[in-house]
């Protein structure tokens, strides 16, 4: 086992989220390491692992690849056979787009609704452009289950890449108690149940750094 | 020849000229479909497109994939012998971070220093945040060309996807008269002078829109 992780906090690492449980579905093993965000030394602990001074990154030997997509990418074409991204060529390329689109984008959402799987809000204040950010989203995961969703409940049938680029916005709808169409409900539901992202929750509650700017 | 690429205004559209320029510098030919961006109707006629309603748009037979990072993955794995990516794992698992970096990050930057290829500023307020990612850009290059660069002027040596992420913002720091460091001046002519941006650049030139936002 040559692979290591090193991300965030469980509790409000979005970032950290995706390439972990993109390894854990695709049960390629790897040791996790974990730098707590946004306290006194961790820049300086990043800086060391890698340049960008961010979480997550992936060591793999003397390959480092930092940026949660770029690792899914990695991850994708080093195990050709986990199922990282979908083997039909059309149902990929769109993987592929809503990825990167969940990548650049959502900013209002991820703004407004910050990933704390520890917390749960039941009248938590609405966003105008977040919401629009929702709409969008849930577009998206209506057209990928409609398409390729045949297989399975996730976005592509199987567990897929475009999964893990959508976990942590099912845990903020989760925790932010956001009103989704049935259809992201059952989705957010499916990707919540799975057994890896309960271990990321109970990670995440055995964590004891508490930082005021994600809890409101 | 099945390709068809669709793109905002050249004078503006930083997201487009990336994948344009990865099709051009691999020669793979493909057709060029413009769609003014921020002009009345724009919006409806790009979400014909896509349902993202954002260029760039890729089209490959049935095969429709939005973004910019995304193009590139799909260019990378359709012509694997078009050296999109670094062929050294270690150089392309380094050329993907980066890309991916440029995607998600620099937000001051681009908010600043919006692309405008028809302009040119001599002295264009600084702005503290833009300065710390011309700083990050510019160590980014400086690794990417000290550790690959030896085969060639660009951040792997041969041009590569790395290159067409980084290429708007050569444009950015030509059109703001960026004060740069030598090596990434350099490497900014490089990218500047190849025949295809100069293409660019007059495609730019030959446009007629002139969006406010964009002039100051």
């Amino acid at each position: 086992m040559s692979l290591t992780l090193v991300i965030g906090n469980k509790a409000y690492s979005s970032w950290s989220l995706r390439p972990w449980i993109a390894l854990k579905q695709a049960r390629i093993p790897f040791e996790e390491r974990v730098i707590p965000i946004y306290i006194e030394g961790s820049r300086e602990q990043i800086l060391s692992q890698s340049p960008a001074g961010k979480v997550p990154i992936l060591k793999d030997g003397d390959v480092t690849v930092w940026d949660s997509l770029a690792i899914i990418e990695y991850l994708a074409e080093t195990y050709p056979d986990a199922g990282i991204w979908p083997k039909d060529p059309v149902a990929r390329a769109m993987a592929r787009s809503i990825s990167a689109e969940m990548h650049s984008g959502f900013l209002a959402l991820r703004r407004h609704y910050t990933m704390n799987v520890r917390r749960s809000y039941t009248d938590f204040p609405i966003d105008p452009e977040a919401n629009e950010n929702i709409a969008r989203i849930e577009e998206i995961w209506a057209e990928a289950r409609g398409r390729f969703g045949q297989g399975g409940p996730f976005l592509f049938g199987e567990f897929s890449g475009a999964d893990a680029m959508y976990a942590p916005v099912a845990t903020r709808f989760e925790t932010y108690n956001v009103k989704l169409m049935p259809e992201a409900r059952a989705y957010v539901d499916a990707i919540l149940t799975l057994p890896a992202m309960q271990q990321w929750y109970d990670g995440a509650k055995a964590e004891t750094w508490v930082l005021p700017q994600y809890e409101f």
